[in-house]
Parts: structure tokens; C-alpha cells; sequence
């Protein structure tokens, strides 16, 4: 590479070490934002990527199924791509894969449950099956110059680990997501004395998860939750109802586990949970005796005290089996009085409202709501303050990257980095496309590539963007107002009264008086222009919009979107 | 009445009092809800109205600016209508005035403030001016049958008050949106002694605000705020930017107060700030020197630790000051390095992704922020779940009605009394549009009268419904296909090759084959319908609407409304 060889020319004299090159780390997603993680590690020419997630759209994006990183930079870097890292089976994580797998086909590794969620996601898509990998928590993995160890850490998901990724450079410790339960379900403890090996013989730097970097303190361990569950299962008189995140595996068994205390048969509701109960099952990582799960049709057979529901609809999602059942529009299920349901699952930002209307649904059905502002039936899987400065300390690296928030969680994480006395001047809040450079002169923000959001909308990657949104977003809040004008071709003559089709705009009965006056605005418009001559259909057009746009707003306060089409004969 | 000569021809012999009447308590809002709070009290042939509010509109309702009751039941009945008597003014209690006053026509009474906010309100609407009076607390106001005593509680605006209305039936006492302020800013306390003395003489019902019924504790008092501001202010070495409701007057005098012992400025920013701070100046419930006051075009004359903003913006409003303050949009201020910004509110449900974007902003840009989750800046306006069992004991209603919250809340509060030893046949949980009939025979849920939302939008008020909302609804998501088929009228031909236009369906110029084949199957289906000489044109229509859908679908998994407009030549 240039670079290298004009390093070596002017620096030969200063020192004598050869120049270790250039590592770049790269954010494609991640930052600023919850969701959609993908990270590149560079080191000359050679490209690994951690994680390949997806994001839900927000409220503005319109019609979005799912948003997935812009990979433009990798694509124009395909030959260096080595392999794909995953940390956990969360889809801000793996979600991205069956959009992009096909493009980089290169070796994907992740832990068995990982690895498993990829294969149920690719499953669902009419892509070729990438070469995934099986990898243990404590093994290293080459590809490249690059090493990446797999090191435990704990997380609202089973099977979850964060990197030590060896590089010519020196050492990165990327967390993933993270939190510290000392006391985890399954056993299974964040393995925080490899951190402190790592520490102790120098790291590079961290990349750490700041989702809870506001959040004081440190997190109650998951177990505590199935301390909970074990207290209602005792009292309850008739059907419990546990909503969840299906893919929190630990939750899933604490659940089973107070069931089978009390005798309990479960029923699985959701696709999802199914779908992720067989997985677990068949991994070993839930333990479910077949004596226990029943089905729903067999439901009939058990008194309500007998049972156990483990349904998805944690978010209030429209689709999931708990909202269906609260909306009576369940075909086998319905909530009704005695009903114990627990909603074990705090509402991620922007769910607050729809997680309140299924409560109300609930409670209106008869049903006893627990959530968690009522008990403790849910904790984080993000590390909180304590457990981040914690990290630190022990990884204690010279550059310190907060990642995995939006600006106000990676400022916060950055304060508590500079707190625990790393220097100001090596903290680096990224922002995604940056290149953070790591060369023998220390670390430079080089410059920024190519990135950003690609939505998914239907089978269509990246054919929705600004315009299209622009338009969804005006049909949405004003509707439609469609003028068909017929003319004819020589003179421009208008041949039939201007037909208009509204939608979305006004209560088409009521309003008569408008849509007369309108087509009398337009019709004069086409006589103006037909007597003087014009023909040219794009200036009638934009005159019909002009005019109908100001006669409507007047009457209305509403600025549909107004389409005039002409038709010539 | 009729009912009344029955009863007195049925009941003469078992008893010797005369048939009392009955009482109609029924809420056309704010029940189910939070939000367009209006309660009807109906007695034979008189009716008061208590509260007359608008909500804000859900994501669901595209494009609707606001939400008012359906007064239906009031319409048909104006002629009974005596007065209307509002507890503060608050939208969600005052804000359908200007759309339904002129309809009505009757008194309207308020504390000083409410009726200036009322008066402040109608002034940007083309409306009559109606009959606002102003009444102070302990005063009682008469209307028809009815006595209504104004009764002096705490709530995030000044001036706020409850009503025991004295009626043929016995005392009902509503409360309003309340909480228990034992050290208020301003030093008006809540006149908890006048619920005790209606308590002890006895109360037929009790409606009572439900908001924060699932909170437990008590709320403490708004003059800690005071305190944090004045922490703030001490040690801030920039400028000081509060964002809160423009009415918690209250709030805007700790600011103010704050910032006459640091010796700051205070300049306001946002139109509804202006508003009430000169209303409430005005009125003399704020204290703001006019040397203390001065305009943002001044703001260069002062040194950044000389000054603190009052600004509207702390629900993350798009078009509020601090809002186009931190996006770069304001035409004289913008955020900088060494701004401290304190959010003095906590994000209504719903609104907290507005306020974090506006967070990470302010972060972005070099602030400090400083909010709810940060440090103790905001409290409550509703009373929690001790003042609520308080309010109950010293009322000791026979019959208990909880108001004013989601069903949630209402189920909780409802809870509450019965935990207070009320008898749980004598607790109404209403719903919107119920009438609860109070006779001598007790309480019943006898009808429910015509009720629910209308929608303004623009200048229209119910002129958006459901069809309207549902067509919106389809646009946002996956946009709008029209198809223009040109037919000879006589025989069906088709004239000329369909055209198509499509907007927030997909990217065009990336889409010829899709419209292309569009095409091909229109005229197909056309030249079908010629050859069979079928000339009706909606089976025509619905043919290519169903088509077409099949064939965009398959091709995208979108669902764009489809709009053939078939032209007959």
C-alpha cells in the first residue's frame, strides 16, 4: 500500500520499529441510534465485520418493514472481507444477514444459539444458506491478520459474547451487548477475569455498549425475576398469561421452572416462541420436559390453575398471540375474568402506548395486569453505570470507543470513561461511516465513508427513499385530489367536464360544494389556456395545481397531494 | 317528566317522601382516556356542563390536528343547558370551547386565569364571543337546580379548582384534575378542611381524577423543583435554557425567582411562553420585574451567565423554541458549547421519542442537559395514590366514581376505594357516554347516550372519519397506482395505451418493468371486456383493481391503493 511505503520513507530516520500499518475501525450502524449494529475492522487489506443487524423503522418512516445498514463501503471492498463475527441472535445483531449474506459470502461465526436463530431467519428467505460456523465461548477464531476470541458475557439472550480481537495493531475489546449477572439462569457467568487478563496485558481499545449508560447503579440479576414469578404462581387462582421477549431464553425458563414447581402445564403462543422454544429445546439450552408443554387445543382438558401461557405481545405488537388474545380476535384463545397476565418486558421507547392499550384491553376483559411498574418481573440486559465503569476498569484500555446508543447514551458512557481517568483526548464518540484510524501516530477520525439507512419495504431493499416517504407522508396526514381533464390534441379543447377522485381528504358526500367549485376553477383554467393558444400540458398542470392547491387550503387548512392528469384526444 | 308521575302513582304507599328526581351524571369525555374532558349533570330539565376539553390526536388519526367530544346528546337537548363551569384551563378542559361555545350559548364560568386562557384561546378563532365570568374560590355559583362551589386545589396550573355541586339528589363533588400541594409555590393551598366539611355532612359521589392512580406514595412538593433550580443556577457558568409548559405558572416563577437571586435576565422563547407569562403578569399571579424581562434581540448585550431562556419545547414539539433551537432552525438563537439546558416535564406517553431525539440534539451541539431522569426538575400535577385515598377519606362519598385517566388508571383508583371500605356495588368504573342515574331507587347505569370523538382537522371539525382515516392509512403505508383507461364510449375500445401514475409506491425510474407490465395486464383485461362487448364499467374497475393488487403484490408485497379511472370517449 502507498501509505505504508511513504511511511516508511519519511519516518526511517525518527524511529527504528517498522511501522505496524493502519487499523481502521469503521461504524456502519449502531451509532446514534438503538439498533441495526454492524461493525468493520480494517487492517490494510483485509475487512472483518462484527455483527449485521437491523433496525425497526421509526414512526416517520412510512410503510418501512425493517431498516438495515447502508453497506456501500463493503461492497466496494468485497475482496477484503474475510468473515462476519456475530455476538448474540438479537436481530438488531444477526437481522441483516439474509439481506446481505448473498452479497459478502464470506464464513459467518457465532455461538450455537446464534448460529441456530441465523438458520430459523434464513429459513424465511429465498436465499442461498451462507457457510455459518459453530463457535464455544473461550475459543479464537483466525481469519486474516485478524484473531477474534469469544469471550462470555451476560445479556437478555442466551449463548451472548463480546470480542478480544487481536490485530497487528494491538488488541480491540468489542463488548457486544453486555450486562453483569453474577447470579445468571443456567449458570452461565460473564466471564470478567479474562477481561481483567486482557486488561493486564494491554488493550488497544474498547468498543462498549452504552444503551444504559443513563441508568444509575448496577442491574438485578435475572434470577431475582423468577423470585417474582414463584410468588404469583403460588397465589394464582385461575390462568396465568406470561408475555415476554421470546428470544430471552433465562426468562423463558424461569417461567418453566415456576410452572413445574406448581404444577403447571405450558402452552405456547406466537410464532416466535415456538419457533424459539423448539430451537432452544433441541440445543439443550431450555429445559422443558415433553410431559409438560401442551398444546393449545388441549387446553380444554386442564383447570385454569393448571396452566401456563408463554406468549409473545411484550410490545403490544399488533400481530403477537397476547394481543390478539386481549382483542378477542384470537381464533383458540380468549382473555377472560381471573386471568392472571404478566407482561415481563419493559416498552422500548416509542411502544409506550400500544403496551398501555393492550392493559387496558386486559384489564377491561377482567383480566389482573402485573408489568413492571407493579413488581419486579423484568431487568435490562444492558449493562447499567456501574457495570460499565466496571468494564472499563478491568479491560482498562488506552482509547476508549462508546458504541451500541443514541448520541445521549454515548455521550453519558464517554463521561463515565473520562471519570475513570482514560484521557479526554483518546475517547472518540463516533458517528456511523467514520474511519477511526489507528496508525503509530496515535488515533485520527480520518474521514467518513459512504452510510447510512437502506428500508425494507415488502420484498423491495432500498427502492423506498426520500421521495417516496415525502409522498406516503403527505397522502398520509392530507389525502389525495385527483383532476382527470380530457382534451383534445389539436387545440387543446376541453371535451368533458373535469372528473376529480378524492381519498384521504374529505368525506367525499359532504362535500359537494368543493368539488364543484373545483372542477369550475379548472375547467375555466383549460379554456383560459385553450384560448390562448397553449398546449403545453406541463404548465396547465402546474397552474391546476397552484390553483386548486390555494382554493382548497382556504376552504379546508389542508394541503392534500393534488395529481392533474390529462388526458389528450 | 312521566317518570316521575309513575314512580310517585307506584311508590305512594310504601313511602311517605316525595319522589327526589333524578340525577343524570354522564361523561361524554375523559373516561377511557386522557383527555376532552367534559361531564354532563343532568337534573329533570337542567343540565351543567363541567369542563369542555379537547385531546391531542393518537398516531392512528393521520392528519387530524385535534380531538374533541361527540356533544351529540347536548345538541339535542340545548335547550336545557344552564351553564358551563370549568375547573382550570388546561386544553384538555378548556379547549373544545371555541368549537362548541357558539353552539351552546350559556354562561361560562372559571377562576381569573382559566377565563383569561379561555379569552386568549378564542381570540385566534372567528367565533362570537360568549359569556365568560369569573368566580374565585369559596365562591358558589347557582344554575337552574344546581348550586356549584368552587373549591381551591393544587395542579401544575394556577388557579385550579374543584366543584361540590349541590343538587336536588345531594351534594356530588368533582374534583377536577387535582393533587395535594401542602407547601405551594404562590402559597395557595388546597382548602382540604371544605372536603372535610362536605364529607361530614354528607356526600352523594365523588368523582375523582384517576391519572396517576397507579403511582403509589405522594407527590412531593412543586417548591422542591425550586430548589434544583436554584443549584442549577448558582453553579451554571453559561447560559440557562429551561424548557416547560408554558402554563405551569407556578414552574415559570421558580425560574423566574431562581433567577433574581443569581441576578440573571430571563427572556422568553415560543408563541404560548409570551402568552402566559403576559397573561399571568397581567393577572398578578406572576411576579416578573420588567427590568428582569428582556427580548432575544437584547440577549447580545448580556453575557451568557447573565441570562436564562423560558422556553416551550419540553415534549420534543417540532415547531417549539428549544426544538428549532437545537436543530439550527430558530431565526435568533441557536444552542452552543456550555449550554445548560434543564427539561422541566416529563414526556407525556407518546412523546418520548420527540424528546430524546431532542436530547441527543442538545448533546450534539454542546449542551448540558438536565432532566427528569437526571435530576429532580419536574413533579406531577395529579394527585398519586395517597392523595387519592386521602381526598376519598375526607370526602366519604356513598357512591364512588373514578374519572379522568385510561382504564387502567380508573380500574386502580377504583381499587382504592374499595381498599377505603367503599362498597364495591356502590363504584362506578363509567365508561364514555354512560348514564348514571341517581334516583331514589340508587345508582344505575341506565342507557348510554350518542358519544366519542370528532376529529378537527384544518377548519373541519367531523368531516374526517373513519373512511377518511382508513384511506390515509393505506396511502402512508404503501402509497397510491392510479391507471387512466381510455374507452370508446359506444363499444369499449381502448384508445390509447394505459397510463400510470403512481406516488409513495416505489422509486418510478427504478420501476419500468413493473409499470410495463402493469400496462400489459390493464389492456389485457380491457380488450377482454371489449371482445365480450361488456360495457360495465365498475366490473371493469373492479377486474383491474383486483389484478393488478395480485400482480403488485406478488412482485413487492405492497398493498398501494389502486385507482383505475376509466375515461369513455
Amino acid at each position: 500500500m502507498d501509505n505504508q511505503g511513504n511511511n516508511k520513507s519519511n519516518n526511517k530516520q525518527k524511529t527504528k520499529k517498522p511501522d505496524p500499518g493502519r487499523l481502521k475501525i469503521i461504524p456502519l450502524g449502531g451509532i446514534g441510534e438503538i439498533g441495526k449494529n454492524l461493525t468493520v475492522f480494517e487492517f490494510e487489506d483485509e475487512i472483518i465485520i462484527i455483527d449485521c443487524g437491523l433496525m425497526f423503522p421509526t414512526e416517520e418512516m412510512l410503510g418501512v418493514d425493517y431498516v438495515i445498514p447502508d453497506v456501500g463501503y463493503l461492497t466496494k471492498n468485497l475482496d477484503k472481507i474475510q468473515a462476519i463475527f456475530l455476538t448474540h441472535g438479537h436481530e438488531d445483531h444477526i437481522g441483516a444477514i439474509p439481506y446481505l449474506a448473498d452479497r459478502f459470502r464470506v464464513p459467518i461465526y457465532g455461538t450455537a444459539l446464534t448460529v441456530a436463530l441465523v438458520e430459523a431467519k434464513l429459513s424465511e428467505h429465498p436465499v442461498e444458506k451462507p457457510d455459518l460456523r459453530v463457535v464455544k465461548a473461550d475459543d479464537k477464531v483466525s481469519a486474516g491478520r485478524f484473531t477474534v476470541e469469544f469471550i462470555r458475557v451476560s445479556h437478555s439472550i442466551d449463548d451472548a459474547v463480546a470480542f478480544a480481537i487481536k490485530t497487528p495493531m494491538g488488541v480491540v475489546v468489542h463488548t457486544g451487548d453486555f450486562k453483569m449477572d453474577l447470579t445468571p439462569v443456567g449458570g452461565k457467568v460473564i466471564n470478567l477475569s479474562r477481561f481483567a487478563e486482557l486488561g493486564k496485558n494491554g488493550v488497544l481499545a474498547l468498543l462498549s455498549d452504552s444503551t444504559n449508560a443513563e441508568r444509575p447503579g448496577f442491574n438485578i440479576s435475572e434470577s431475582n425475576v423468577g423470585e417474582t414469578f414463584i410468588h404469583y404462581f403460588k397465589q394464582a387462582k385461575g390462568r396465568i398469561i406470561v408475555a415476554t421477549f421470546a428470544s430471552n431464553v433465562h426468562r423463558l425458563q424461569q417461567v418453566i421452572d415456576a410452572a413445574k414447581i406448581y404444577n403447571k402445564k405450558v402452552c405456547l403462543s406466537g410464532r416466535s416462541m415456538v419457533k424459539i422454544v423448539n430451537v432452544t429445546r433441541e440445543l439443550g439450552s431450555l429445559n422443558l420436559d415433553d410431559e409438560m408443554l401442551i398444546n393449545i387445543e388441549d387446553l380444554k382438558n386442564y383447570r385454569d390453575n393448571q396452566v401456563v401461557l408463554l406468549s409473545t405481545g411484550s410490545q403490544g405488537e399488533t400481530m403477537s398471540g397476547l394481543v390478539r388474545m386481549a382483542m378477542g380476535q384470537h381464533p383458540r384463545l380468549s382473555i377472560k375474568q381471573g386471568d392472571l397476565v404478566i407482561l415481563s418486558a419493559t416498552p422500548i421507547p416509542g411502544n409506550e402506548r400500544y403496551v398501555y392499550d393492550v392493559i387496558n384491553m386486559l384489564y377491561r376483559k377482567g383480566a389482573t395486569v402485573i408489568n413492571d411498574t407493579t413488581d419486579r418481573v423484568h431487568v435490562s440486559g444492558h449493562a447499567c453505570e456501574e457495570e460499565l465503569k466496571l468494564m472499563i476498569s478491568l479491560v482498562r484500555p488506552k482509547y476508549f470507543i462508546p458504541v451500541h446508543g443514541e448520541y445521549r447514551h454515548l455521550y453519558k458512557h464517554a463521561a463515565l470513561a473520562e471519570k475513570m481517568g482514560i484521557k479526554k483526548k483518546n475517547i472518540f464518540i463516533p458517528e456511523i461511516g467514520m474511519v477511526l484510524e489507528f496508525s503509530r501516530n496515535g488515533v485520527e477520525a480520518s474521514e467518513t465513508v459512504s452510510s447510512g439507512s437502506v428500508f425494507i419495504d415488502g420484498l423491495g431493499v432500498g427502492d423506498v427513499g426520500n421521495v417516496v416517504l415525502r409522498d406516503r407522508k403527505q397522502l398520509s396526514s392530507d389525502g389525495l385530489f385527483i383532476i382527470v381533464v380530457t382534451v383534445s390534441k389539436d387545440k387543446g379543447e376541453l371535451l368533458m367536464p373535469p372528473d376529480i377522485i378524492s381519498r384521504g381528504f374529505v368525506y367525499v358526500r359532504e362535500s359537494d360544494d368543493l368539488l364543484e367549485k373545483s372542477r369550475i376553477i379548472v375547467t375555466d383554467i383549460v379554456e383560459k389556456c385553450y384560448n390562448n393558444n397553449a398546449s403545453d400540458w406541463s404548465t396547465l398542470k402546474n397552474s391546476i395545481r397552484k390553483e386548486i392547491n390555494y382554493y382548497l387550503y382556504n376552504k379546508t387548512k389542508r394541503n392534500p397531494m393534488i395529481l392533474p392528469i390529462i388526458i389528450e384526444i
